[in-house]
């Protein structure tokens, strides 16, 4: 077998041709620098591209062969991939450390394998639960903030019904898990998949769980946390948090959590409002009990063997519902490191300053009307085309008005000059949910969104 | 408000210098490059330097202050990161173009954000499914195999009883889950998460799913999937098959896994045999009838509204637990498209090759002692220093050896040279669970890894 091998000669071959291998990747960098970073950052630059997905097909060239292609036409085929893709950079340079992540890849569970990253873990984890109040806890880096809320499910159940583990639900009465009406779809996700059900959220049956929210998806809004604290500890309950986290750099406006470090969990994603590049979510709790390791472990021996040479507490993997998971901390802490605590306030503050710069301009505009009013960097409002102002009490008023919002997406995407979703909510016509995250909006920009938006839609 | 803020200056100010900015970046991208690239990849350097986690802690400045650090500190904290982490790269350039992943940045859930990906996706998961032998199905790219199994199994639990989804597993009999005492420990980490519970992994009640495994994780084995799929097939059952799939590349080896085009569900992570980067895992299904997307879809209006101007079959973000997922299938398809099919079909068999060789030259030698005989890339053996040769029946055997592979890992460890793992399985003592998956390896490295062992463990 081994010498019927047609090209055994290891470390030669076109898999690995040092030096061509160094111009291609050179030839990369240059891509992603120029194309991506730079011309993505660029205002004067469309936001996207569009295509329809049969023409889109039809432009790239998507297939696979049973031969590879000359770098050449690989980097061709990137630039195109880069031009039809929607364009979500900022000129903000310390997110772009991020590649670092992506060249160590590296995989993080045990010490051995990723020393440097189990202790910057360890330290951003602390920093983070310190910003909510937590002198001690645990915590992980998940692929995202829907995969947080569901270890704090899991969590929760498990605290008040270990039996579940090894039994199954069918050993404990039927559960049910409290939220808001606005509360993170991953909730409903999570009850459905953790075999809850639907029909348990929301509904009577023995409560294991509150799911409280600062900063709702849609309007932005804080959940008292004090009051549901007082019901949590009352009746035993765990109470989730959910978003707003970097709202706690900001001495100024982190009174709109006030009561969080009554919490038991907190699902932060620094991936979103500060930007560390995608993905960055860390999962808090304040449990002392190592509750994570006893709820997720396999007890996995090839991997966690206990006559090991040095502390194995630090052979943090099978707290994870994965193993490894990647070294995400890495974004956060470098992006820390850089601007400090202060740098990161003075980007939470500036996206508060800009979203009530946003909210006073719409005032001054006749044609935009507020949804409510907001409290964090959502602002949800109506456009109000001229041919309709004056005309609410009219039959055909909501009718028209419920097509005004997705006619001026579909002109915004095809010209692509921005790029903001809407959706219908509560019995109200369709609207747009503005977010305000990006601390590297300018005034310009704000004018910009809103002529933009009453060029668009002012024959409507 | 707007006017007390104190720094409205928008574009400008230290978040956001433009061209001090790209130079800290270039440099980034230098050390990138050298340290973590070249270097990493350099078999002359230690795979780790390593560090107790006290000391590591004092070496490695890793604490978060209140100010910003300058570029150059910061560079050489980065090159610091690097030196004391395990270099897990090897000099194949193509996988490197994951950077483009980070660089775009994008989160997929929907046409408009992702157009290019939401595409390409579909192009790797059919030439992925077809090489499984489904002509059509569905699929998506998971945070890791453990996440895919965990997708397979609520699809499985949601195809026999879809009730779950509502009412929770209140409303079906009791479930069980079978797989081999071999099988992925991802299996119980899944069935306690979804509320099955570890005790129904194996026993009674109603079977739902079976779990079976192509290449299992220490001893490389292949289930017969042929005969699994019978039973599934008898009695209605799910089958999930995990592992294996970069063979089916190989004509002349995917006769191990005969009869998987009959499995429901396929995990299959191309961050393993295909080193594409992490994380690049793909879940695929036989299913036609959107299963994935009934059990998973919360129809958040946000983001999935009905009346888009272009065809929302597109949107395919909420067939996933979270809603956005990262585009991983980049990094496959720019490996597929730069080396094609045919090169992907020489990596494997070159690894099945290497594997083959490993055992031949080990055999020759005195002192290595196979476990099993490998039918993968898994070579699961023990060393046994001269002290210990021919001494298999003394009282002190078993124990002695026992205790020399964790004492040649921590001189391995300490002295940076390999990085293997050892464990103790079913009444066998500690041994050296070898995987030689790399299409890296050369003659060489084999030698190597044999002297190296002797050379380590020769005076136990």
């Amino acid at each position: 077998c081994v010498t019927e091998f047609p090209n055994s000669d290891g470390q030669k071959g076109p898999l690995i041709d040092h030096a061509e291998g160094q111009r291609f990747l050179n030839d990369t960098f240059k891509v992603i620098m120029e194309e991506v970073l730079s011309k993505g950052a660029d205002v004067k630059e469309k936001v996207c591209e569009w295509r329809d997905p049969a023409e889109l097909r039809r432009l790239l060239d998507l297939e696979l062969l049973e031969d590879g292609q000359p770098h050449d036409h690989l980097l061709q085929q990137v630039k195109e991939m880069v031009k039809y893709s929607v364009k979500t950079n900022h000129p903000r340079f310390y997110n772009q450390l991020r590649f670092l992540t992506e060249a160590l890849n590296t995989s993080q569970y045990t010490y051995e394998v990723a020393p440097v990253f189990v202790l910057m873990e360890d330290v951003v984890l602390s920093k983070l639960r310190s910003l909510v109040g937590w002198s001690d806890g645990d915590g992980i880096f998940c692929p995202g903030g829907s995969v947080s809320n569901i270890y704090a499910m899991n969590l929760a159940r498990y605290r008040a019904f270990p039996q579940v583990k090894l039994k199954g639900l069918w050993s404990v009465p039927r559960l049910a898990v409290f939220t808001s009406e606005e509360g993170h779809y991953s909730i409903c996700k999570a009850a459905s998949m953790q075999g809850i059900g639907l029909e348990n959220v929301f509904l009577g049956a023995v409560p294991f769980l509150v799911s409280a929210t600062s900063g709702t998806t849609i309007h932005g809004a804080f959940d008292p946390l004090d009051l549901i604290a007082d019901i949590c500890e009352k009746y035993g309950l765990w109470m989730l948090l959910g978003g707003g986290g970097s709202v706690l750099f900001s001495k100024k406006h982190r009174h709109l959590m006030k009561g969080i470090e009554r919490a038991d969990s907190m699902t932060w994603n620094p991936h979103k409002m500060l930007l560390t590049g995608l993905q960055c979510s860390a999962f808090l709790l304040k449990d002392t009990t190592d509750l994570l390791k006893h709820c997720h472990c396999a007890n996995v021996t090839y991997l966690f063997q206990k006559d090991k040479f040095y502390d194995v507490s630090f052979d943090t993997g099978d707290k994870s519902i994965q193993c490894g998971h990647k070294v995400d901390c890495l974004k956060l802490w470098l992006m820390w490191k850089a601007v400090g605590t202060r740098g990161l306030e003075e980007r939470v503050d500036k996206a508060f300053f800009y979203t009530r710069y946003l909210v006073q301009e719409m005032k001054k505009k006749e044609g935009f009307q507020l949804v409510t009013e907001p409290q964090f960097m959502n602002v949800c409002f109506w456009f109000i085309p001229p041919s309709l102002r004056g005309k609410q009490n009219s039959d055909y008023y909501q009718e028209r008005l419920s097509k005004v919002a997705p006619a001026i997406k579909e002109r915004m995407v095809r010209q692509g000059s921005m790029m903001i979703g809407y959706q219908p909510q509560a019995g109200r016509v369709n609207f747009f949910p503005m977010i305000v995250h990006s601390p590297q909006i300018s005034e310009q920009d704000v004018h910009f969104l809103l002529n933009e938006i009453e060029r668009l839609g002012g024959d409507l």
